[in-house]
């Protein structure tokens, strides 16, 4: 069996980690929606859920063995549990429904690429669909146990595939065996000085294969770049063959095949190893808050700070309403939230947006960076709150997902949703979202993030009362509605979250009919037989 | 007809911006092949060139009249023999040998991105090879009307598409017509205050969708990011369909298309519009020579800027073979010569290697990043030449074709290779290519440019009296041996180059089988019958 680190089955990390849901958020919820959260309902116990029968053939399941070792191929009701969904809203509401969960047959542990190969040949031969697993924090649906038009259908959990194969210090490259998970990869690049710089919200459970399969960005991506940007090579098993993408910074020898690998989302193979562009170790840091007149004004701020090359590693921006989401959930006391508020109104930035500004690098160099970046914040208004809210921020920012947790047992959709466009398009795409979510949530919040020279992307969270008994119903029309919204006004369908099954359907808004017919032409082509994660991506 | 700056057919530019051979270049020459150069051949005169007959059925090219105007369908002698081929060396050689040459049977220039689409459903129906021709610089063979397995063959011209379709000068993103040249380009964005800061050595012939279908790299790639990094959006004709990618700053919607039709080098479809980020116009720039010790003192002080954050926009550095034939072109007289030599004697980097960096940016911003930049430069014992070397380097940076054909006319081979590789093997992939050309080649140089947090590109010029009557069979013997020694060594066959046909027996060592596999399903979905460009890149 395999070390790793599982997360409850219904829910986000750990027991240990989860906290509770702290009254003044509980207060302040029940204040917007104007009636008070449902009493707390227990998360569901592991003997009470129903899970579907095994299908797995004795056949296919002595060959696993013979490939992997029998330890190594678990049909336990507690691995394939944990192996039955990701983390998305409505994976949570599936476990917690009652219903009958579709569970993949078998979960199978192979030890190196060798074995990914030998797994995926024996299963095409075979007929088996194969989801690849790495930390499991799906959100769109990536890791369903989808069996298409296969009898049954294996997890590949690449969890025993975990170490830092090579680095390569000159270079600042590392290649990582892809079921490594984000602190064990900084962990170990820490002994070298070095970092890989990205820290997505999944950062303690996802796996660096999961990145570069989802081209995931992490909070600081601003800085160090999205996960697509930080590929020099790759390695993925396909069931009929192999892509082996050596180290290379740049070059002009065909389509770099590195960005067919990033996004393939398991439907082309299994992402076995990755080489990575590393930094080196910041030696300081510092969060900060400042407040800006208004989000429209934020969106200016963050944008010349981009174009004139000024972005702190970490630069956010949110909205009125998660601003005020913001101040409330961090639970100031109500003489202080008048002191705040008595500030900001004598700085003219009272119903601000807030702005979360990271540096981090030599300690020297951010001084001068701050310095520069604070003339043009300036410029637009900006007010500062101090480090204090910064580093709160930074603290907590592995924690969002526990609180959904609380408020889901308290009958309460949490939900988020991301996409990206232009920077002229930037608020006209916000409008129009925000507008489509406001009339069917109570509580609505967006962020600016992850910004580039042309554009950044655009994060929104929102809360509601769930619908009595079609909890499931009620996201399905909100999210096709949104998802409308953003590719009718220009949006991204997603910009770190991926497409698995949740935005399939707007995948053509991308790529167009071509576009999708040439991935489904290379599909073929790696995957003959159709086995490789059906009913996701394409 | 087309409004086309036209390039000598047998050569480089035109006769007005040829100048002529220089006599300390042609003395210092003859001093290190050790016989003087043969004395001056005359360029083929047009009328003397014979070129193979046009086979274009009438019914093909009605058919193409009826889509772009009789009078851009072309199949006279002149507009045939100067698409008949590319710049490389190879293809010079071809122009001046006397022989036949090969030429597409007819040019067709199209106004817009529905008359090419048009163009190729045509081609693609009556089964005619199709050529897309932008500038016409390739070096490796790239637009070489070759026919496969067709009777006819006919070059697409874009040479009528030629202007700025869209500019979102908040977002920074330009959207170019693909046939727009590179002075065009930059005059056009002037205008806004905007660059694109992209500055192949092939700038002043070279267009927008060749930049893009062969992954190009500016000479200030290091600054600006190369061509690949620049794609936000692309729309590129195929004969069955159209990839049509709207601008976007970054997603995570399954793999990247735009790093499909990047690199596709005509063989997938005609890249008709692209969508690139730009970046402000420089209000000052500053290039300077500096002298460092060895060529690997030079890689270590380049690597050291670049993983610092510090490289200039423009960072380069020769080898001591390149560095003297630098001095030597340079025509520095015996007088100045001997300050030179004393003057670096006394700092210690006699024989040592030259390096040109030149920053660009807001005035106020260079002056800081310099200082930084020169105390990394210290540290490896770099001694500063000043700002007229740097300058002289600036001002004659898109001559050197111009010199390669006087050289030719003399009876000399002047070849250029190059490739890419990490930091740790930079040296020694340096080491071995460089051996290889020593074997074959009187002078040989090298320089390391094109500068990437993981690693850089190495270019490589050689000369060397021609092979009495065999000259191509030289060539064919050198680059095999070269390209054989790259690959062999770690290193892209190709950095900015492409593959074209020179490179497609290596580009199995960059993708492997697998790779070529995939690319060769998306060719089959997009170009069912394989009109496009044939015989290149895949």
């Amino acid at each position: 069996m395999a070390d790793s680190t599982e997360m409850r089955f219904w829910g986000w990390g750990s027991d240990a980690d989860a906290g509770e849901l702290q009254p003044h958020i509980e207060g302040w919820l029940a204040q917007q929606f104007g009636s008070p959260l449902q009493s707390p309902a227990a998360p569901p116990s592991e003997q009470d859920v129903r899970i579907s029968k095994s299908k797995l053939s004795k056949r296919v399941a002595s060959g696993l063995s013979s490939i992997v070792g029998a330890a190594n191929v678990r049909n336990d009701r507690h691995a394939r549990l944990i192996h039955s969904a990701g983390k998305s809203y409505l994976d949570l509401l599936t476990m917690r429904s009652g219903k009958r969960i579709p569970a993949p047959d078998a979960v199978v542990y192979p030890a190196d690429h060798d074995s990914v190969r030998a797994v995926l040949k024996l299963c095409a031969k075979r007929g088996v669909a194969v989801v690849p697993f790495g930390g499991g924090t799906s959100v769109v649906g990536g890791v369903a146990p989808l069996r298409g038009d296969f009898e049954s259908v294996i997890a590949v959990d690449l969890g025993r595939m975990r170490s830092l194969l090579a680095l390569d210090e000159t270079s600042r490259v590392g290649t990582f065996a892809a079921g490594l998970r984000g602190p064990e990869l900084e962990h170990t690049l820490r002994a070298h000085n070095l970092t890989l710089g990205h820290f997505p919200q999944s950062f303690e459970f996802s796996t660096v294969g999961g990145w570069v399969a989802t081209r995931s960005a992490g909070q600081a991506s601003s800085g160090y770049g999205r996960i697509d940007d930080l590929i020099v090579g790759a390695r993925m098993a396909t069931p009929g063959a192999e892509l082996n993408l050596e180290p290379n910074p740049g070059n002009a020898a065909g389509p770099n095949l590195r960005a067919l690998v990033a996004g393939s989302e398991g439907a082309l193979g299994v992402i076995s190893e990755v080489s990575l562009q590393l930094s080196q170790l910041p030696e300081a840091s510092r969060y900060e808050a400042w407040m800006v007149p208004s989000f429209a004004s934020g969106a200016d701020a963050l944008r010349a700070l981009e174009q004139a090359g000024l972005t702190p590693e970490i630069a956010r921006c949110s909205d009125r309403g998660e601003t005020e989401m913001g101040v409330a959930f961090s639970g100031l006391d109500g003489a202080k939230a008048k002191l705040l508020d008595r500030y900001l109104r004598g700085r003219g930035v009272e119903h601000g947006s807030l702005m979360i500004l990271g540096w981090e690098g030599a300690s020297g160099s951010i001084e001068g960076r701050r310095r520069a970046a604070v003339d043009v914040l300036g410029e637009f208004g900006a007010v500062a709150l101090g480090r204090g809210a910064g580093r709160a921020w930074a603290q907590s920012r592995f924690h969002t997902p526990y609180l959904r947790d609380h408020l889901m047992s308290r009958g309460v959709m949490v939900e988020t949703l991301e996409t990206s466009t232009t920077w002229s398009n930037l608020i006209s795409l916000y409008r129009a979202v925000d507008k489509v979510l406001a009339m069917q949530a109570v509580v609505v919040g967006c962020h600016i993030s992850h910004l580039y020279q042309t554009g950044a992307s655009l994060y929104f969270t929102f809360l509601t009362p769930q619908t009595a008994n079609d909890a499931a119903g009620q996201w399905r029309q909100l999210k096709s509605a949104a998802c409308q919204a953003i590719v009718d006004n220009g949006g991204a369908i997603t910009h770190h979250h991926a497409i698995g099954v949740d935005h399939k359907p707007y995948l053509k808004a991308e790529d167009g009919a071509a576009g999708i017919a040439a991935l489904r032409a290379v599909k073929r082509e790696l995957d003959p037989s159709g086995v490789m994660n059906p009913g996701k991506l394409l």
